[in-house]
Order: C-alpha cells, then sequence, then structure tokens
C-alpha cells in the first residue's frame, strides 16, 4: 500500500469518528446534495449564510466551504465574514470557484475571497483555475471546457503565486501547492450527468481538511475517496438518477480498507 | 388496536382524502425533499417566503411550519408576519427550531417565533428544545447532543411554561403538552444520515395537524406515520441514498390499516 | 412516422449534440433536480439570478427560463433585467407562473413579465394560464384545479390577445399559438405525486427551444420528450420516490429512435 492510501484510509477512518463540523456557504442547487454526501461520509453539515450568524458558526466548525454557484452580493458578504473568521481562527476554508470565467461577478469574487481571506484549497475543474489566474478565457457556464492536462503547468505556477493549494478535477485530478503534486484517478462517465459533483468533491476536501491539517494530503485523500465512491457507485448503474443514489450509498459503506485498496493517488 | 393506532390510521386517511394545503417556510436545503415528503403524504405542499406574500398564502393553507435552518433577519421577518396571520386566523404553527443552541441567532429567533406567534407545536431534536428553555447548552450545529430521557422531565415543564406542544424526536419520540405525553417507536438507523429527515418530520406533524386539531395527538401520529414509513424504508436499503429515496415510496404507499398495525404510540 | 415525431427525434438529437446552455431563474424548491432534468436530457444548465449577473449570464445561454416559485421582488426585479436582456438578443423566454392566480404577488409578477420581457412559451397548468387572464379564478396553492379541455378554448384565445404560445399540461398537455394547437398524451400518474415535474417540463421545453426557434414545435416536442420519459419511468414503480430517480435515468438514455416511435402529438 502506498503512504497516500495508507493516508486515504486513516483519514477516512478520522472523519468517521471525530464527524467534523463542515460550515457551508454554498449555491442553492447543491445544498441537499451536499448535505447528504457530507452526512454519507460520516461528517457533519450546516449550512448558514446569515451575515450575523457566520462567525459564530464557523467557530463550532472544523471547516469553511465557500462555494460561488447562484451567488449575489450580499452572500458574498457573508463568505467574506465567515472567510475572514476562519482565516483569524485557523480553520481551514476550501473554495470552489463555481463560474468563475463565466461572469465578472463571480470572477471578481473568486479572486477577492482569494486575496482577502486565508484560502487553504481552491477545488475546481481545468476553466475555473485558470480563471483565477486573469488568463484570457471565457469558460461556458459552469463546465469545464478544458483538460486537466492543459492546466497542469498553469496550476503548479498559479498556486504559487496565490499561495494556496489548487485542485483541478477533472477524468483525472491534480492537487498542488506549487510544490507537491498529486495525480488521483477515479469517478464515473455519469459524474458530470449530475449536479453538484463538482460541489461534492469540494465539501469532501473540506471534510477531510477538517481532519488532516495537510491541504494537498487532505485535498489528494478527499478526491481519492469521491473518485473510489464514484467507480463502485457508476458500476451497473442505468443513468444518472440511480447513480446519484448510489453514490450517497457507497460513500456511507465503502470502508477504509477497501478505500486503500482501491485508491489511485500518484506523485505527477 | 389501540386507541392512538386507530386515530393514526384515520388521521392518515383523512389526510389523503382532504390533501390540505402545508404552507411551508423553510431553510433551504430541505425543501425539495419537505415538498416531496408532504407529496408522498398526500399532503399538498407550497413553500412561499415573501413578505408581501406570505399573509395571503397562510389564509389558504391548513398550516403553517416555520423551521429556521438557513436563517437570515429578512426570513424571520417573514415568519413573523405569516404567523401572526396564522395565530389571528387559527391555523395551527409547528416551528422546527433547527440549530437552536448552536448560535444566538437561532436561539433568540426560536424564542421570538414562540413569544410572538401562537405556536401549537414544536419538533426538535433533545438539544434544541432544551435550548428554548435557557438551558446552559451548546449544541453542535444542528445534530443532537442529548438523548429523549434526559430531555422529557425537561420537556414537560417547558411546554407547560411555554404553553405550547413539545414533539421531541430521537430515537425514541417525545410528545407532551405538559400534561399528557406519548412516546413513540420507529424509525431507522439511517434516518440521521439523511439530511432533513427531522425537518420532513415536523412537516409531516403539520399536516396531520391540518386536519387534526388535537396538537398531541396530531404530532404523535405524524410522528408514528413517518418512523413506521422510516422502518419499511430502511428495510434492506444498502445505505442511506436508496433508503431517502424508498422513503418517499412507503410514505406514499403506506395504507391506513397497515400504519394502524405497526405504530407504536404508548402514554409515558 | 408523422413529421412531429420525427421532429421529436431530431430536437433530441441535436439537444445532445449542442448541448445548450439554460439560464435558470427558478424557484428553490426544484433547482436541484431541475438542473439533473437538463443534465440528464442533454443540455447545460446554469442557474443565477443576481441582478448584476443576469444580463451577462443570459448573453452566454440559449434559453432563459423565468419561474415564479418562492418569488419576492428582489428576485422579480432580476426577472425582468435578464428577460429584457434575453428579449434585446432574441434569446428565447419560457415562464413558468408557478401558483399564479394564488397570490396576488404570483399573478401580478406573471402578468408583468409577459408585459415587460418577450415571453416566447408560458408552460403552466390551466389554473394557472386562466389566471394569466385575469378569469376570476382562485388557484389552490401550486395545485391545477382546471382540466385541460376546459382551458382549451380559453388558451387559444388568450394566447392571440397575449401574443405568445402557451403550453398547457396536465393529462393531456396543449401546446398553442392562437393558429395552430397541438395536443400531447404521455407521463404518469406518480408525477404530480413528485415536486417540480411541472417545473422541468417547463426547463425542457426551454432547452428544446433553445435548438428549435419555433415556440409551438419546441414546446410540442419537449414535453413529449418528458412525457414518453415519464411513461417508462413510471412502470413498475413503487413510488414517487423510484419514479423521480428513475425519470433522470430515462432523460438519459431515451433515444431520439425512441422518441419517434413513442410520442404521441396531434393536431388540436
Amino acid at each position: 500500500m502506498s503512504r497516500y492510501a495508507a493516508r486515504a484510509a486513516e483519514n477516512l477512518a478520522r472523519l468517521r469518528a471525530e464527524k467534523p463540523l463542515v460550515h457551508n456557504i454554498t449555491n442553492f442547487v447543491v445544498m441537499n446534495y451536499t448535505a447528504n454526501v457530507l452526512l454519507a461520509a460520516g461528517a457533519s453539515p450546516v449550512m448558514a449564510h446569515a451575515d450575523n450568524e457566520v462567525e459564530e458558526m464557523v467557530a463550532l466548525a472544523g471547516a469553511l466551504v465557500l462555494n460561488i454557484g447562484t451567488l449575489t452580493d450580499t452572500w458574498l458578504a457573508a463568505m467574506l465574514t465567515a472567510g475572514r473568521k476562519a482565516s483569524e481562527l485557523g480553520r481551514p476554508i476550501v473554495l470552489d470557484p463555481v463560474g468563475a470565467g463565466a461572469t465578472r461577478l463571480r470572477t471578481d469574487a473568486a479572486r477577492r475571497l482569494l486575496a482577502e481571506t486565508r484560502v487553504s484549497v481552491v477545488r475546481g475543474n481545468a476553466s475555473e483555475i485558470l480563471a483565477l489566474a486573469g488568463a484570457d478565457i471565457k469558460t461556458k457556464g459552469v463546465d469545464a471546457t478544458r483538460s486537466v492536462p492543459e492546466a497542469a503547468a498553469a496550476a503548479r505556477d498559479l498556486a504559487r503565486s496565490l499561495g494556496t493549494t489548487l485542485a483541478v478535477t477533472g477524468k483525472t485530478d491534480l492537487v498542488t501547492d506549487g510544490e507537491r503534486a498529486l495525480l488521483i484517478e477515479g469517478g464515473h462517465p455519469l459524474m458530470p450527468a449530475v449536479t453538484g459533483t463538482g460541489c461534492s468533491a469540494t465539501a469532501l476536501v473540506a471534510a477531510f481538511h477538517a481532519i488532516d491539517p495537510d491541504p494537498v494530503l487532505a485535498a489528494a485523500t478527499g478526491l481519492a475517496f469521491f473518485g473510489v465512491a464514484g467507480e463502485a457507485a457508476g458500476d451497473g448503474a442505468p443513468g444518472p438518477g440511480t447513480f446519484m443514489i448510489r453514490l450517497l450509498d457507497t460513500l456511507h459503506t465503502l470502508t477504509p480498507d477497501e478505500l486503500a485498496a482501491r485508491c489511485r493517488i500518484r506523485e505527477a
């Protein structure tokens, strides 16, 4: 067993033992599914976005998810309040820049959250991550239009320049802090046919980060867990509906040993 | 058959015959699942939270659900407007104090709704209910950290002092108005692994209350129905995803006779 | 094969090839399911409602959905902003007047969206559509209380007077622009037991309209697709939970040929 596989198994066991509270300020589309993904995996999700509540809530939490889908200025303000408090308290922040590059509101918001809070990991598709760099690209809504390999070089540089860890997901996932870089295999072709699978990956990265302080290992093991669960859920699934329900089942039942046996993390 | 089992069966039959409109001002996480639970059971759900609409909507409804998950001041204001109108019209109000005790916003909101509207039933877990009493406890996000037995004595006193009916759910559910106290068995270990099962219980209590004016019997029979459906749904379910889907199926197909045969309500 | 069946098959094939972006400003209850329905069918959904983002987003989209469930004045303002931009750019707008007739807010909002933007298709149940006419009716929440045949004559006249296409759904669906009128059979008795099936029909009409400029044919073929998928999903389904998941599966796997063979569109 590789040391990454061992870490993945260890993290999953700790997650289920400690059931960390994960505070999500996320979009309306995926709130329900994200909460179910976190519960299935063993974490304790809470969704709270009131500006006059988020500081208290994040203080109770082990990690904070900031997800800019269905964003408005009011929600951005609450994200900044929560993010600043989390930064002050040393709680890991995981940012999901949904649709960055598609509209100014989203691109600016993602950059502002990066600048004004201590984001530990950014989880996005290649287009969204590249948009953070100010690269001259237009994303098509919230879907990925660039491949992971295309984004890999840019990601290393960008991680270094932003001083954060980037988790770029696609057919192969890439996690890098600018120094280390890990590739993770897994998942299933039905995943992009279900809304919120990317957001769920983000939430799982946060859950793993709540119990693993290393952002690269937390992100890689969280994504590996999601990928292995996705493979198992997709096996024989007749379509995306059945797949998304089975995914909750497999996130719940997959054991640390099974994860260790099947997870495929390697150095880039 | 006990008179409670008979009442449960009668209420379920009436619910399906009358299809009462249940007006929900509830949280973003559970809106979809709550609506599906109410539809599956036989009620007509509507979600509406605009301050300039809720009075008109609640006047059309048989019951009002106020659920403070994902609360903001704007939503609280709409809840107060709707709650006052419902009080004036004699529509039963069922309050779900999601996360009361976890943050000031939620604790204060729950107490204010209790003080300023005629809440007929409060449905929560033991921690949330105890938080209404001002007991010196901190809840862990929105999860229960106290057991039902621990909360039972406090619940009777609290129901009396608040002048409302309390429905405290956990492994065993307790319903009390301070005088009468009923215990309800049922449910399944997978229930806490699905988000919104507590909120769904609240919504079903409201649906039963729309056709049964007795708050203790409405709450007890609504919870018994949910518990029996949960048991049936959980039987052989491979995980929380399949469970939550089967639960909608069983809420839809369970007959009044089956409910009467399996429901376990007893006096405390 | 009728020319309508051929058009349905052609539209489905184009939808899957072109994957048009469908911009939804819709209600909280159905956002997740609507996004999953669009993804399953082959479209690219995006949900965005910030007043300072919607013009940019709708410019990227092939069609715009305006759905007034869970409406507030703020959301209505964003719908008007997006709708005016879409009108200017010639993007088809599909309006879902959820609950029109039930409250003043909703009735007025639906009429204002019709008056101030170029709505291409209105998809609603008979009660909601009739409410647009100012007919003296009260809808029961968001459920249909009038049958399609009752609404048919009024629909033709109303379509002509409003200068839009009306898609009135029920046991039999009716699509008319005042001149042409088509009837569509399909669906399953479990559909009304799942929240958001009407809203999903609306979203599919928008997706089909993004690749078919004829509003009558886009609406009729989109509804026929949904109806055929619903029939297949309902076959043997034990209840509404399983049904709603299978519906996503069938929307994903149904082929254009199967659609052509099973779709039942005829002239009224």
